[in-house]
């Protein structure tokens, strides 16, 4: 099969770095341009040595990097740069994954509270199909600009996705304790990331209300209708990593056995998702620096209480590896090209 | 003021070791004899090079430790042991203050039934007091045996306390999402809490049932009549620190400065409890190595969900630090004798 | 071209799980058979939800396992076990590759000094081919049995190598300041390892003397005489990687580019040595799950001092994808099949 | 014993949140006043709720601070900073303890080269006192201006003294092979200190040159004459501490021993530096939070090369602590006044 042209604006960050560490090892793409304006010139392992070998791109400008050439354009860039650029390289016929949050709420109001600037391109956001594969697959494949989900939003509503299909829950008020590894707050030289800050340490943050939020309530809402959600993410002394700790409260007496089964048969055939035995409690290490997200169900003390325990890799189903899985859905590719590699465990 | 002469039973644990570093600088505490059958013979000193200078002490077998000639006698061992050996201690006019769980329950049934051993002395049960300085201060004052609370139990109830006791929330429908640091788990050669297990990881445990949820809930309980409560605990990968972030639905509408108020009041007199200002966020690290326990109240986006955060050290409030605050009640010595460094951050 | 059928006795440590998930996605192994006598019964995942999906095995005992029926076997074990299985299994015309330090010495005195037990086989050890590529490549293509480098050895030794090659230096007077992430102590229920313990802290061991002097010094004096080395490992907070800081005296006056000119031309074909620019300060996670060595040479205020720094992932350079790298040279596929993947980082 | 006035310059960063830490529970201190350009008119517990409870002071202006009312002035700034402020507060007649490196190198022009500005007064190098105890305490006691030592050469120094005091070891060959937790690198908002950039990593860092190495290398020449030393610091994914693995070369064949009994007897009298039995191997958190350096000595094998084990927290003993130690000596206070506290472990 024959290569996309890809290129990547904005590759000095975290989600840049991984985007490129799955891309070079990918059969059906051409990694044709990085841009980063501050690092232009300097080649991509100078920053990376961890990609020594396998990647001899340089940063360079935006102009330099001919991005209307390209087939495919990712965004890894800060919320607000995507939507200033997009429009023109839609109309040069190139298709664009978004990582940021650009494209992500279809209320333009809604996106302008809470990310606090005008939207460039309102227009765009019905028009943008909202990355998540295990909900939106055959709209991804025709898709000319996908909205590649938050970290946060793929573990929480791939956890909650059954339970609000099926109906079997009080919609009214869901609770997503979410933790995340610090590498979802990027790669920014801000000094509550620092290792002395963050290390031997917890708490939450955001709890008055967090970007995701809008995010997640959009996606859950578009399933079941309106949802109450209380989320509250917190800071984790670990790089990779998210789990989201769901509640919500059963409205029919389902047992723990038929929840197992409810999950098992949503997810049989989604690649990525994987419902864990009865009784499990899935570690975020089990799916470092891999695609998957896993998942246990569980009743405790038989209440009327469901506890769903969603882990993901942040930078991979949570950003990168999303994106990329999109890729492979937009140009026909097996879902899984690219992304088969194994966690690393330990 | 005359010393009291201590006794420390199984000395070589987290607990074990916290007292010894609280107890060596207390006062009006003398050091009279640590336990370890293991470790009988071997100075302190060699297990524990921090307390070089400090601490003298060899550990002793049970036998020539010459409990019955102490004032207090702390148990620092695995649960099953205390209630062993308490009997006859008492009888010899010993105080007891039990770190482990033997006397936290009341119901002996339900003892035996979570904790799966008989339980050695079931009469002793109802005579025990609770070691929560902040509920059951003036019985601590007499007690001849304390049940110092479990870790996650004194974050869990220091949060709820103040809501529960005025009666505004649900109290049928409570959540405890609970993080903690990984000496909590003890000092066991255990695979789970190896540093390669543990570190870069995160993950829920014991969600079918954990020994503390009985706990809580017996203390939950006797302030406003039976709760129900999800608890759900997590592995965090650091050393010290217990987060725990508590759901509660509000029965009647009281605004977020009602709540704070709520808060500011009940523990205006706590020299332990510290009620952060409208809007924070505790971390665990603003309580390291300190007897504090930091509250924040939150009601996100204005629904009727309030959120606590609640953040102690495991192995000071949460461990060796009540216990030496429930010795100074005991003793008539200043509540914080012994208790006054302040936490160590970064 | 056809797969070669290969079993792993002792699968269920650190280099037992990596070789699964390098082995797992190997386009030219079968995985017949994995054994673990305290494990026998148990599916693999169940132990390593990781490998979710890519490994149906289950452990066996030895006898089952049927190993003779294998073209390759690699041992996982600790010290001492290979030794006593490995004779039968030759005869039976299998291949063997010992992750473990069996067969690495020469001297079975000396092997038995240091390892505490007599050896079970020493007429093996002068047959017995240390598999480092970079030093044995040609011998190991025709092996019968592999003993495979330890860690550390890896390390110190591609980092000595030129130099000694050489002749620039003074081998009488080498010191190997080396550090190693937690992995490399095994997944051993050990209270030093602890999260609790090892977090948070740094510490060197073994000082006196570490079972890995003797080898790296047979392999520094396989090259250009006997050394004198002092060798002191440490202990650092972090899952993978190791970290050699090598000092030696230059006896000639070469200068630093003569320098890193001698180690690129050394490097120059092969494909896990990474000979970083001048001025350089390696990363252990710029190699972080892969079988890459990056090394960097310093003459620090242009002393008679070469300083140089050499770092491998443990896991991976450091024991099973060295392990994989001599099982491709010993079947003659591509030496880099089944290692291509890029480090993981962050 | 009345108080004296005490007032902090720059107190943001980690050794000021430290100073305050330890003298807000130092009983011959009054904190009157702590500066922050940056932060002015912020509570100190807003930037650091640790100290809630402990210190009520408000960030001010340098103008408004009048530290010319001050006793003694401790400087927490960046390098460059005092050497500006300390000419007009001396002659004010307040004293200085300055935690950077403004004053500690005598030679102006060496200074200059490394810190790459001009001195703002180079007339003061001759008279400031280098704020090592253990090497200067006669000097200490009445000295106007104190330059207080940086963490490595603390640790490295107290390592070598013995050896160099008695002439035993070849100083023309001295190896510091040095690591230190995050912290040391402050609390800046800087990428490569990140905890996702920092943790699960290790790394060696400016081999070619380190400001501190002029500072040993003065130090250490002052005992013995001028050294050559080799110094290589590296960075450990931990908050606090510093282990110095130190190597030298024994000139005369004294046997270990003899080694125990030179560091014993030089130490005898230190309260804060502590020598470990034989065979001991101090971890960096037996000093964690207090003033200690713990020293080993080890003759690996015995070679005629020595090998210094030194631990400190570079926090404590090597920055506020040691200037606390310094205020006590300064001030007629117990040395200890205000360092009692044991290290927190685990």
């Amino acid at each position: 099969m024959s290569k996309v042209r890809v290129g990547i604006v904005g590759g000095t960050g975290y989600t840049g770095i991984e985007l490129l560490r799955l891309l070079a090892q990918h059969p059906n793409v051409e990694l044709a341009a990085i841009t980063s304006r501050q690092e232009a010139g300097m080649p991509v392992t100078r920053l990376f040595p961890s990609l020594r070998g396998a990647v001899d791109l340089v940063f360079s400008t935006p102009e330099e990097a001919m991005l209307t050439s390209c087939d495919v354009v990712f965004f890894a860039t800060p919320n607000g740069v995507a939507m200033k650029q997009v429009p023109s390289l839609l109309e040069a016929g190139v298709r664009v994954i978004d990582l940021a949050a650009d494209f992500r709420l279809k209320d333009a109001e809604e996106w302008e509270r809470w990310y606090g600037m005008p939207h460039a391109c309102p227009e765009l956001l019905s028009e943008a199909i909202y990355g998540l594969p295990e909900v939106n697959r055959s709209k991804i494949v025709g898709a000319k600009l996908v909205a590649n989900p938050g970290c946060y939003p793929t573990a929480v509503q791939l956890g909650f996705l059954p339970l609000l299909e099926a109906g079997w829950i009080d919609r009214t008020h869901l609770i997503a304790d979410s933790k995340s590894g610090v590498s979802g707050a990027g790669r920014k030289a801000e000094t509550h990331i620092l290792f002395a800050e963050a290390s031997d340490n917890f708490k939450a943050y955001g709890v008055q209300g967090h970007r995701h939020l809008p995010e997640i309530r959009q996606g859950l809402g578009q399933i079941a209708g309106e949802v109450g959600l209380t989320f509250v993410p917190h800071l984790v002394p670990m790089i990779r990593g998210i789990h989201a700790t769901l509640y919500a409260t059963l409205v029919d007496n389902h047992d723990l056995s038929a929840l197992q089964e409810l999950y098992e048969n949503r997810y049989a055939n989604e690649m990525f998702v994987d419902v864990l035995p009865l009784g499990s409690h899935p570690e975020t290490r089990s799916v470092r620096s891999s695609n998957v997200c896993r998942i246990a169900v569980h009743r405790p003390q038989g209440s009327n209480t469901v506890v769903i325990l969603s882990v993901i890799d942040n930078l991979v189903k949570g950003a990168a590896g999303q994106a990329v899985q999109n890729l492979n859905l937009m140009c026909g590719f097996h879902e899984q090209q690219g992304l088969e590699a194994l966690p690393v465990m330990p």
